[in-house]
């Protein structure tokens, strides 16, 4: 028994949850409500954006979150419930209760998520209408109604699953995302809903969620200029009856990296799936003063928008990298600069390696390639994700309808 | 005797200033340098970028911007003449020598500037060659060919010159500039070498022009941003022979508030000769909590890629608006929030005026147009300019050659 990903994996793949999708009318006819629940009360854990212009679902699930227990997940598409007024409190209070008295569990158990356009009036009316129906058809093989339903101009839906031991028994993780935008630096609202049945005490489960979210998410979404509704949930059942994980031992480590990969996995997804995305780069700088360095340097580079172009124009100008370098204002040895892609170098202790450019524009042809830069001036790193930008991306977010 | 903005004004309508420009084989058959000189020893002030990959010829200028007196500006684009090595520097020297000898002043009183493509060496026997016919073509109407010489993918030569009575003596402050790239959040070079014929101490000019580049070219530039050469030069000859201002008075204030009507201009003219820009907009942040955070909050804005493509599309989507207020993280109350483009307002104590949308809609299709943004918490505020995000920029960047 091994480490292996499901086939067809979904946030139901982990004992004990089902889920559901309809459309109720927010959208034309696309999905547009989905519900993950667990047969069980739930550990819960979650992180929310850390924008201050936060969204009705957000706020409340704030509000619930440190609960002992959970046991489901309401989401919709199509609308944000964001900067509407006390009518998108209202909405969201009126959601929980009714989904509350069909499911038989308190109201202040259900986590509730938004996605769509800002400042529109929920037609809860719908959602309420529904609950009955989307409740009915929850299943087992609900997960991928649920992924769909909570999509906005994504073009695919994110979903995986793995199984793992802990012990020699056997616990599952899985989990469904959307993303799109631009992820970077962009506001395109990030949701994921993860499900394990790991038996995990809450402070562990917080913490596991914690560090995974910091080092895959938010390599790819710079935190300071997240969207109104960012969350993610992750929801553990214990159904997979192990030694329930109440330390940082071998056990919790298995668990945390497993989560990772789940994490990981799904943020690629969403960059690759960004609005009008044709190349994606993972940057990694070495050989930085301090990690805290490399990450400003990631992230400078990662942001520059001469840098995005450059990579939709696969055109290997490092000279676009060196001044994103310098425009951190950290200070760096000309001398000592190196900068490669797929692992090609073409500037080498600050001097072009002119017979290798020919081998690099031809590799910025790939759709995910990588950006080396070593600034050899100590062991700091960092690694950060970022997208291309495009002529699509731009017809794309000038003609989202208001 | 009034202010007054001198017709087909330039760098040289003050007194004493001559300019040229000529093609000298960098570029194809453009012009691609450039030369100011004063008949009189003068006065110079300079800010330079604060990239730490900074260009050989910043690094010159800033090694001599501390002397006396200086004489000229040479300057020339389709090379940046940054991040080649040591002949980069070696380029430099060999123009300002032979540069010297011809206009028989010091090498040390030359500033020098440069803008174009990273990494290539500066063909600098062209320049050296050149350099004797620069000289002598040098005229009182050469200060267009000048303007010529430093634009790089601008469409337009930006030039300015006004005249004003200090103490009843006629004062002329003269200018060119080059920008493009989309200067915000950006990295194209900007260049802008200002002239005067007002008498003025060193340490005023410094302050008058750390002052007028604050309020006006840094209000469309994100600072930390720059590119690895941007560079604003202003030398004072003092042949208006007014009484020479030495301290921080009337005449001083007149001066100064002249300075900042020649940034203004050029800052907004750099802006709409961006690639591609088809809007600007100028962000006017009231009622913050503090004048520092208003700044944050207008330059979230006008940085927020999803914002500009909103203008680019001509839609008049809030939300978008919102959601950068609140990714500054800073607290502010949706209920309080007064939002309007062009002085109609859409969002009135954060609630909507639909009956104003079609309006604003109608609005939105001026090639220069305002946000105002009041979050009615105190009394900061700020303004800051951008431009729209479209897709001809991000074809113009992705084929920018290496």
């Amino acid at each position: 028994m091994a480490t292996q990903r499901i086939k067809n994996g979904s946030v139901t793949s982990p004992k004990g949850f089902l889920a559901s999708g309809l459309n109720c009318g927010i959208k034309k006819s696309k999905l547009d409500l989905g519900l993950v629940v667990s047969s069980r009360a739930a550990t819960a854990a979650a992180t929310f954006t850390k924008n201050t212009a936060k969204a009705w679902p957000v706020l409340w699930s704030e509000e619930i979150i440190d609960r002992k227990s959970h046991w489901a997940i309401i989401a919709n598409s199509g609308n944000a419930n964001c900067f509407n007024g006390a009518v998108g409190r209202r909405a969201v209070l009126d959601t929980v209760k009714h989904l509350a008295r069909e499911l038989e569990v308190p109201a202040q158990s259900i986590l509730v998520s938004s996605t769509g356009v800002i400042g529109k009036a929920l037609p809860v009316k719908n959602i309420v209408d529904a609950i009955p129906a989307l409740v009915k058809s929850l299943s087992k093989d609900g997960g991928n109604r649920a992924a769909l339903a909570i999509l906005t101009t994504d073009t695919c839906t994110k979903e995986i699953a793995y199984s793992f031991p802990i012990e020699g028994r056997e616990v599952r993780i899985g989990a469904i995302a959307k993303g799109a935008g631009m992820m970077n630096p962009n506001m395109a609202t990030m949701l994921c809903f993860i499900s394990t049945d790991a038996d995990i005490s809450k402070p562990l489960l917080k913490k596991a969620l914690r560090e995974s979210v910091t080092e895959t998410f938010n390599q790819v979404n710079v935190d300071t200029d997240m969207s109104t509704n960012d969350t993610v949930y992750l929801l553990a059942n214990g159904m997979a009856r192990n030694r329930k994980i109440v330390k940082e031992d071998r056990s919790y480590r298995l668990f945390l990296s497993h989560l990772k990969r789940v994490c990981r996995y799904l943020a690629k997804e969403l960059i690759k799936d960004g609005e009008g995305v044709e190349h994606i780069c993972e940057i990694k700088i070495k050989g930085a003063r301090s990690d805290f360095d490399a990450q400003k340097i990631a992230r400078q580079i990662a942001s520059s928008m001469l840098f995005k172009t450059m990579l939709a124009g696969e055109d290997p100008n490092w000279g676009r990298v060196v001044a994103a370098v310098g425009a951190t204002e950290l200070p760096f040895e000309p001398k000592k600069l190196d900068i490669g892609f797929e692992r090609i170098k073409i500037l080498q202790h600050g001097r072009v390696l002119k017979k290798n450019l020919p081998v690099v524009r031809k590799a910025l042809k790939r759709k995910e390639i990588s950006l080396e830069v070593n600034l050899n001036l100590g062991r700091g790193q960092a690694r950060f994700l970022t997208t291309d930008l495009t002529k699509a991306y731009v017809r794309i977010n000038s003609w989202y309808t208001t």
